[in-house]
């Protein structure tokens, strides 16, 4: 009796003041650094802004558009083009001016659209209940349990414990979905268009990814042109590689070929044409069906609770140096409030995207000559070199969503369709390529392949065997994810991510050394750079995993 | 009668031992040269050497090809694939051992092609001879002319004064040259193909470059792979290319397509059906004829005599660091040689080869650790940092002649004729980038499109305008020269190059600056480079233009 009693004092103790499920600690303390912040992100407006915003923009809608043409086939026309494009415009204009932490871009992800098309395909063969209310009821249900974590901390006993390991991860697995999305893209125009139709679409895909690559190092050809010029054509590469390749085959023989292009609508209303406007009549659902919606409800919140964390964990880690307080429990709970929205609009919800959210960052990043650095409570301050930054402001979030929802009007919807299938392939090879060139595991699998006498030296107690041994383990556990979103499985993938972090926390001490562990888990990136030149107060980002590892580790050598 | 006799006796002067037209002079000092060198040209030996013998292989023989198909029209198929390439490996063994300076690469150039095209049409049109046996006696002609100009030391009083203006343009042209064969192989696949062919002959070729350019910058990429793998897939990146995309298409679809591929012969017999041997009767020439042959004999030498010349300037300008004495008056005398050996063979000759030759140079570079520096006569000694080499031996060049002559043997001729005309198309652009991307010129044309602000500081009395108008004033006489090489004319080519170093010497001293022309002109690439970083003794390579002009130019200040 006493040990039940002590577990379930114990238990309540996490609901006290300080405790770690005391209701709405974390929503308060993020809505003092929403407050603290809001004014300040209208301020920072420049060039880089701009760029980013049409960079995203693209990188956006044009995926997007390849998922709702699945979509629409996969739910029986429910959902479409006008839905996504509609959608990722409205949640991400929410998020540009609600959220607490705005370089997370949203938008409708695959594992979702695979997880409708399961739900639609259960409603209309099994259920024979109609689709758009049932999910509309799971998108009401999952905003509810997207509140409850917020309230109760969700952030603080799940995602504060993710390290690099897995971010890295995650990073490579989506590095690897866009690679093989353009490859899959491609074989459908081999399957589908002439031979000549294939070749051209190979040489737009390629040549949109290479040009958008060969800009994008115009920074770097110092001496031609001016510093504004280079500038220019690194920040917009990616859009001026789009729209040279879309020009491209109205030009010549090219004019008469067979191009895939994007499916659009050409109407604002919904694809559905039983459908008069975007309202779900929701309340007509029997309640029986209302309560089974709860289990897609919290499939979905799984769902959508980790992919939305990592995005933003992902998109603050460490090499963009942000600097200012996010919140992730207040963005979980707005995020539970759009899904419902959309839910009851009809439209497929939209929730943190990846790569865009980092690549958002990346598009962002500058460097400045680092300040006398103020460090937190301490206040010691101390003069560094240059430092990376982020514009941290709503501007470029706003206005790449504005422009999306512009892009659900007929005329506009047009001009996207003129986009050849071949350019979205080679966006998504730059995309990919993009994410894999920051992705730290990028460096590490070089070093696999170089003879150890040509290797940099490491810090004191740290062996390249281990480190290897490391990279290989991150790799094949990608591998193995990568082939599991390849099976009915998919949706179920944040999950595995997920598993990784207790396994790294628990097993992976005991095979690696704590020094190589500290080596290539968060610590690497921090080389050379002063420790306190991170988030100053108030800011919950997982971004000293390292450290926060180690203390874990040196806590269970104690309990030991 | 005084100044008559004064002038007689001033022009004998010149044949006087020390005088400029003193016979044997040059040929003498080269010889004695080239005993000096020999036995050490053969005791270099290494990786580098075999890389750039492969890589001279591909650059030297696919290119000749092109040029044979042509002539096979164009000479009634007195010549072919057999002819150019057995004189390309004949006449490139033959260099390889006795030549002054074996860094000179030798081949069938476009420009005596087309000379050649034009006596065909002479001798079977209008005069009804044969044209072999004219060619022959041209070409026996030409060889005592060669061994005139050797004698009386033509080198000193014409190619002493070519300065890098000149040698600039030339290799520019040549790059030109190279873009627009390219699009015209594939303008041709345009034409002649199916709209799927030219897509994929477009895949090739820029496929061909873009993965030879790649791979040369290998040596980058550290840390990753090896050094000696990284070295292995620069050095080889040509070769691994054109191998590659040689493969690709015997692959899945591209299988089936229409390829245009090298056209080759099967048997080593001469190309025309009615020569038996590679020999020329060309004793039952008609006696006016032989002596009809001195004209075409004459207009061959000044080609050879300039084009070789100008090849073997190029590929040892200033910054290859070649140290090793050349000797060009017996490097003509050898063409002469040469050239008449392959006008009784009936084949047509090979002289130097741009922009192979220098490709040649480029490939064998390597920088060494500067030792001390005796400069000549002064033995004033100073140690410096690296600096530029070339591994001077005659390996690459007797290997790369003796491979071309493997290939006239029936088998590997149609190892060749598995060549897709897009891989060549792609090689061509290759060179046409090497060549180009170490041409001054690119450097001062990228200045042109930056602001001033932000160009780098000149030397003192030195404008960007003048450097600009100098800039402008290349490009212009290039692009003059090759819309020259497009028309009838195109065999004159190489006077109007010559034609440019009086212009050089005389008009444009008047026009820029001396700091000017000292900068832009020879100057400009030993920035930061010990004066005397250069060739010791016995040396009568023209790489201190620069100085030489700016000598000649206050000469000319004194007679004023």
């Amino acid at each position: 009796m006493t040990s039940k009693s002590s577990w379930s004092s114990r238990t309540f103790a996490h609901f006290r003041r300080g405790g770690k499920l005391e209701p709405f600690r974390l929503l308060k303390q993020d809505a003092h650094n929403l407050r603290r912040r809001w004014v300040s992100d209208w301020t920072v407006f420049n060039q880089l802004v701009i760029a980013s915003a049409v960079y995203v923009f693209f990188t956006n809608i044009l995926p997007g558009i390849t998922f709702a043409s699945d979509l629409y086939v996969l739910t029986g026309k429910s959902w479409g083009t006008i839905e996504v494009v509609f959608s990722t415009g409205l949640c991400g204009v929410i998020f540009a001016v609600f959220s607490a932490q705005p370089l997370t871009i949203l938008g409708v992800t695959g594992p979702f659209s695979v997880l409708a098309e399961n739900l639609y395909e259960l409603c209309n063969d099994s259920f024979k209940v109609p689709f758009l209310p049932v999910m509309a009821w799971s998108l009401i249900h999952s905003a509810w349990m997207h509140y409850l974590l917020a309230i109760f901390n969700a952030h603080d006993w799940t995602m504060q414990y993710v390290t690099d390991f897995s971010a890295d991860i995650f990073s490579l697995l989506n590095s690897i979905i866009y690679f093989h999305k353009a490859a899959m893209e491609l074989k459908r125009t081999h399957e589908q268009m002439p031979l000549d139709s294939f070749l051209y679409a190979m040489i737009g895909a390629i040549g949109t990814c290479l040009v958008a690559i060969l800009l994008s190092t115009a920074t770097k050809w110092k001496p031609l042109f001016g510093r504004v010029i280079r500038m220019g054509l690194s920040e917009y590469a990616a859009a001026i590689s789009i729209i040279l390749f879309i020009g491209i085959p109205y030009i010549g023989d090219l004019a008469n070929l067979d191009h895939g292009r994007l499916a659009v609508q050409t109407s604002f209303r919904p694809t559905n044409p039983e459908r008069d406007l975007f309202l779900v009549r929701f309340w007509e659902l029997p309640v029986e069906c209302v309560f089974i919606a709860i289990i897609p409800g919290a499939i979905i919140t799984i769902l959508f609770y980790f992919d939305h964390e990592i995005s933003s964990i992902i998109c603050t880690v460490e090499r963009y140096g942000v600097k200012k307080p996010g919140g992730y429990a207040w963005d979980i709970a707005l995020l539970g409030t759009t899904t419902a929205l959309c839910g009851i609009l009809g439209i497929p919800p939209a929730n943190g995207l990846l790569p865009q959210a980092p690549l958002h960052s990346e598009s962002l990043r500058h460097w400045v000559q680092a300040e006398q650095v103020a460090s937190g409570a301490e206040e010691s301050a101390r003069a560094v070199g240059v430092v990376p930054r982020v514009y941290e402001q709503r501007y470029s979030h706003f206005a790449q969503a504005a422009m999306i929802l512009v892009f659900v009007s007929p005329p506009f919807q047009q001009v996207l369709g003129l986009t050849p299938t071949s350019v979205l392939a080679g966006l998504f090879m730059f995309m990919g390529y993009q994410s894999l060139s920051v992705n730290p595991m990028l460096a590490r699998f070089f070093h696999l392949l170089t003879p150890p006498s040509e290797l940099p030296n490491l810090p004191l107690g740290v062996s390249w065997g281990g480190v290897h041994a490391y990279t290989v383990t991150q790799i094949l556990v990608t591998v193995a994810i990568f082939v599991v979103t390849l099976t009915v499985a998919a949706p179920g993938f944040p999950l595995l991510i997920i598993i990784l972090v207790p396994i790294r926390l628990c097993a992976m001490n005991r095979i690696w050394k704590r020094e190589t562990l500290r080596f290539v888990d968060g610590w690497a990136c921090r080389e050379g750079k002063p420790e306190d030149d991170r988030s100053v107060g108030g800011d919950d980002r997982v971004d000293a995993d390292g450290r926060r590892d180690l203390e874990h580790g040196e806590e269970r050598g104690k309990t030991r």
